[in-house]
């Protein structure tokens, strides 16, 4: 601490990102990245940016990007917000449509980002239990509120709401701001970007980290009513006009001209996961319903962090969370076959041991 | 607007970048980007990360980059600090450093994002106006202040302090932070990093768009005491954990060492600026002393709007900026001797019709 920090500093409690390894050999099943690499479209892309042209300015405004993000979602261009990953948006979103006189309501369990954005800007906000089975229940919503968020499928439960439950929880507050965290929803879900035409108070928020496998190019997106786009390009105005840089503009709008690669990477990943839920079921674990490109499990005779520990032993890293109400479960990528059938194998030793 | 707003967004009044046209046959001296494309390394390190592990999450931390800048400038790594673009890096000083109960202080003609970043954060500000030939004269900060940021060489003015100045200006305000943003420093400034570790109240930003030719990588950084940087952490790591992809990483530490090819670069720019500064006051120009890639110029007899309109009509870009004091300026970004002598001919060609 130092008596040069503006006082907000000393109040932050920063995001934990899941832990990046500088290791190679190991299994990496800890932060939901895509066991398969982008589609070589991308790379072609991003190599065309690879030249003298570095040297100026990209887009501030990602119009090529955008229009990309519009043609492919069925939406107006007008209707699309860019940023620096899903994080920048969400960042964006807290303090341009989140901040309200009541409370900001999202589940207690659920990304655990949300609570820092609102220390970050001073909002004031009330954590919504999930049910006893880990499900968001619309009706726990029913309470004053200045807006809501969720993510959907949810982290780290990896829990799905049908996209009519969603339109029926957006008919319930005409007048508060609904954001759907939807960085998971190529695997199994079914986006509310449908209903942005018809709920002007619906922001959807998608990451392109997860299922088009470019966690390291940073690039997010929100679509929404033009109104609530308009009041994300305000605040990433007064904050920094280029957060996307020329390689990652050219890779990203690439990545939606390859649906081919997309479509085969995701169903992929869900088999592998169907296929993982399945064994560890029958090692006698409880694995919720998982639309997501991770699993959320727990044993009922093995402790969680002790099972992490373990299997870190065996080259093969996990997240474990010390949090109430879901301390004993493992969150677990998708990764390959191969690497599935390693975390197989190696939970078989150590249950049997 | 719209009541899904937060009530923040109707204050703000975002920054305006200059123009990014999409035509093509221009000679754009509007952004002061570097005329010379990044060094080959840059691009070949950056050709080593389009691969498959793209779908790997960044290092949050950049550590390879920090390292990289801390050995080039002489600091520790934890005096390091990373952001998408000085932009971003100075967004993040504004609310971890600059936020204070008493205002702070800036220069009245200086880099316009000053009072943007203070109505996105509610910091209370205070202009100080430079002396009636442009310069800031440290006597007028002699006043009470939270803190003091300043561009060095200041922009659109392109006139420089004298890093013994910035000093005297630090041992005055031993209790105040000290922003020193350096986006221009290597075109002809002695860089205050060199106090550093003397002044635990100095934070320097610099960035890699101008001399280092990466405007389209978007990487800034800034440099100080560790407490200093610390809290730009804090507020980093509460706002989006990955803010550099992996390219941008790469190729900005590629950068750092290719020492010749960024010495020729600003030594071929700082020539044609001389060159220009005096073919232009041969034509009757008030040209201010320049210690950046751009210069700030008036002419008696003509006014500035209709100049950079004729300029325009003759496919050159210069950036006018409406505003008191400096609205019969032009700032004109130095570009290849080629670009620089059509601008003289253009010049001199309006001039005597």
């Amino acid at each position: 601490m130092s008596q040069f920090w503006s006082p907000l500093v000393k109040t932050l409690t920063p995001y934990v990102p899941g832990e990046q390894p500088k290791l190679t050999n190991l299994i990496k099943l800890n932060t939901n990245e895509n066991p398969y690499g982008p589609s070589p479209k991308v790379l072609q892309a991003m190599q065309g940016e690879l030249a003298d042209t570095l040297r100026l300015y990209p887009d501030p405004n990602g119009d090529h990007l955008k229009a990309a993000i519009a043609a492919y979602h069925g939406v107006d261009k007008s209707q699309v917000f860019l940023g620096n990953g899903s994080d920048e948006v969400l960042a964006h979103a807290f303090a341009a449509l989140l901040k309200h006189d009541a409370p900001l309501l999202f589940p207690d369990i659920s990304y655990s980002f949300y609570p820092v954005y609102c220390g970050l800007y001073g909002i004031d906000y009330r954590l919504v239990p999930l049910t006893a089975d880990f499900a968001i229940n619309i009706d726990d919503y029913d309470q004053p509120c200045g807006a809501i968020i969720f993510p959907n499928p949810n982290a780290p439960t990896a829990k799905l709401l049908s996209v009519e439950v969603v339109e029926a929880l957006l008919q319930r507050h005409p007048q508060q701001v609904v954001v759907v965290d939807e960085a998971y929803i190529d695997f199994g879900g079914v986006s509310a970007i449908s209903l942005v035409n018809r709920y002007p108070n619906l922001l959807v928020v998608q990451t392109l980290s997860k299922s088009r496998s470019l966690a390291g190019l940073r690039v997010g997106f929100a679509i929404g009513h033009a109104d609530l786009i308009e009041a994300l390009e305000r605040v990433k105005n007064s904050f920094n006009s280029y957060p996307l840089d020329k390689a990652a503009l050219a890779g990203a709008a690439a990545s939606f001209a390859d649906e081919a690669y997309f479509q085969q990477t995701c169903q992929s990943i869900i088999a592998t996961r169907d296929h993982l839920s399945f064994a560890m079921t029958q090692m006698g674990f409880e694995v919720l319903p998982s639309a997501a490109n991770f699993i959320f499990a727990r044993h009922p005779d093995y402790d969680a962090a002790q099972l992490a520990a373990a299997l870190r032993e065996r080259s093969i890293i996990v997240r474990h969370f010390k949090q109430h109400r879901i301390d004993q479960f493992l969150r677990i990528s998708i990764g390959t076959d191969k690497e599935s059938n390693s975390l197989i194998e190696a939970l078989q030793a150590l249950l049997s041991s």
